[in-house]
């Protein structure tokens, strides 16, 4: 029942806006907490999945298809609700203009003719655009994008419980890799089971990005699972990135089939120290920059990586701060972090991951599970 | 291998087209066969996956970001691919001007700066259209959103081989439901075992919209597997709508744990029935429309169904032709729809839906599982 539309006054003031018209899904799952499962791509039956129209203190309304209800039931009821028609059997579908038609009522209705809109330039279709700006050639729009990336950047005690959600099916991820994962089993194998036990414990299908690879595929630090054979040996990787309730969670393992070798230990344990380094460095106060060296320089000896030390994570997978050497963003509380150093040398690839949330005196790990290369 | 630019000669035509500029997946999946990935959502790495620009007999364009070149080894040489800095570590995010500077300069070296370009007006983000229009005042944009969809309505032979693959999926699917569904356990247990097994024959995993529920939510038609326990007695219901390369597959199945009722025996031969009627009713010439009431006034008696009686199957799980009672498209050879007639009565629902291609003398069934309620 997320309603964060109070946190737009700063961008009120600072751009002068009258009204904002939101399209991304992500602005809008942020801002009134609907959220569209892209998973199975975009629908045939309607062109974006909603629009959020919102005047400031006056009118917070959600235009939506009609046939989109099931994800309603839980929205704060200062949201108004503007169906529209989109699946029809029984006439031919008109789901643009009926779309349309609710978008210039509400700017009609709340005497936004001439306003200063705020609006997502990337996300907004230009078909919607021209509509609204032909039939009302005194709006303005003006692109407020990047300010709520920003404002995204800090998490409520709203949010923070729904990225623990997702923290938590990795856990339940990563316990699979380890109970599961046999030398015999494919790769998309283990994926089965592994996603099984995650959607069991959510109850419903959970969208998820997953690095699930083994042996020499470790090497190239990820990819999707595929039909290759995991060996006695193999390292197997495993970057579970779910999403639950449009809150990603992110955690990485590398577990290994039968007996390491004495390097493939000692990498383990020097990307275990390196990530132990960065979750002890995040704080207040610190850079963003400072978090990524502390983690990069303990294994540039080993090699190193070539990617991000971390990145936010929230509504989106990868979202600010970013935890590379050119950010000097200081970490504040709330803040939600991924942590991943990695090496990859003698063929293979060993990353590990934990997601963590800035607090007063440090961060806390979100992630319970236990980083672990063996069984004992 | 596909390139359909060919068949953008009757648009350039009709509508005086210079060059075009297609945004939509889609599209590009369709003229030059890049396929996104769609289910883990859109990337923070780029604002829309790709864009095609194509000047017709000159040059055709694929603008994508540099982490996303898994997908480009199987283009035709006649697509030129430009990259642009996407995903980086050691420096700020910038793909939004970096892609921009690439089409910008397509537009410059193809000499197109006054050109009449088809646009796709809602894929085509307000960002990408604000910044040619300041750049390049004398272009025009002319929509040809809809001609594109009707040229996707009829396929050809590539495409038939990669919806046949599958519906091959989808057969699969029917045989796991068949194989696994047994009282005990939930919808999503039953889900994984099946989705797994489509998985694996197709080496990696497949975006798939799935109805798989059981008991007194097949009266609803369908919905998300849930952890709901199948019982003994239930009916279960699975839609699976697999998306395979970007082409989908669509079949549906209703399957008795235990022992029928006499009722749900009898009105599963009824939607069989009006199934067969469907399908011995495709044939070039005959109306959509026809299509439908043959299935429809079939099962009417019965309670019949309030939704479509099927749709075209491709590029989108529903498009063109719908099998609806308004339509009166003509059927032609090489359309692919899939016909799916249903009765929901008694606090059950019993749906079956096969995926058929259009013939010259008929319509070929492309789903090869048999729909069967009860194990002989």
């Amino acid at each position: 029942m997320a309603y964060r539309i109070e946190r737009l006054d700063k961008i009120i003031e600072s751009k002068d806006i009258d009204a904002f018209l939101f399209t991304s899904s992500i602005s809008i799952r942020y801002l009134c907490d609907y959220f569209y499962n892209f998973e199975i791509g975009s629908s045939p039956f309607h062109f974006i999945p909603a629009a959020l129209f919102v005047v400031p203190s006056k009118i917070t309304s959600l235009v939506i298809a009609d046939n989109e209800t099931d994800q309603l039931a839980g929205l704060d009821a200062r949201v108004s609700i503007k169906q529209y028609d989109s699946y029809v059997y029984d006439k031919p579908l008109d789901f643009l203009s009926q779309f349309l038609i609710r978008i210039h009522e509400l700017i009609k209705d709340t005497g936004m003719r001439k306003a200063r809109i705020g609006i997502e330039a990337n996300s907004l279709p230009h078909s919607l655009a021209e509509s609204l700006l032909s039939a009302f050639p005194e709006i303005k729009f003006i692109d407020i994008s990047d300010d709520i990336v920003l404002l995204r950047m800090i998490k409520d005690s709203e949010e923070l419980a729904l990225i623990n959600a997702a923290a938590h099916l990795c856990d339940i991820g990563q316990q699979a890799v380890f109970k599961y994962a046999k030398p015999g089993m494919t790769e998309l194998e283990l994926f089965t089971l592994v996603r099984g036990d995650m959607d069991a414990v959510a109850g419903k299908r959970v969208p998820m990005m997953a690095d699930l690879v083994c042996g020499a595929r470790t090497f190239e630090g990820g990819g999707n699972p595929s039909n290759k054979r995991i060996i006695s040996g193999d390292l197997i990787l495993s970057d579970l990135t779910p999403c639950l309730n449009g809150y990603w969670g992110d955690t990485c393992n590398t577990v290994v089939t039968g007996k390491p070798t004495k390097s493939q230990i000692e990498h383990f344990n020097l990307v275990k120290e390196a990530l132990d380094s960065g979750v002890n460095t995040v704080k207040p106060g610190i850079r963003a920059s400072a978090v990524d060296q502390s983690m990069r320089e303990h294994l540039s000896s080993a090699g190193g990586y070539k990617h991000h030390s971390g990145h936010g994570v929230g509504l989106a997978y990868h979202e600010e701060p970013r935890i590379v050497p050119y950010n000097d963003t200081e970490l504040v509380p709330n803040m939600v972090i991924a942590l991943e150093p990695a090496i990859y040398q003698n063929g293979y690839g060993i990353r590990l991951e934990h997601l963590v949330v800035v607090t007063l005196e440090g961060c806390k790990i979100l992630s319970q599970f236990k980083h672990r290369f063996e069984r004992e």
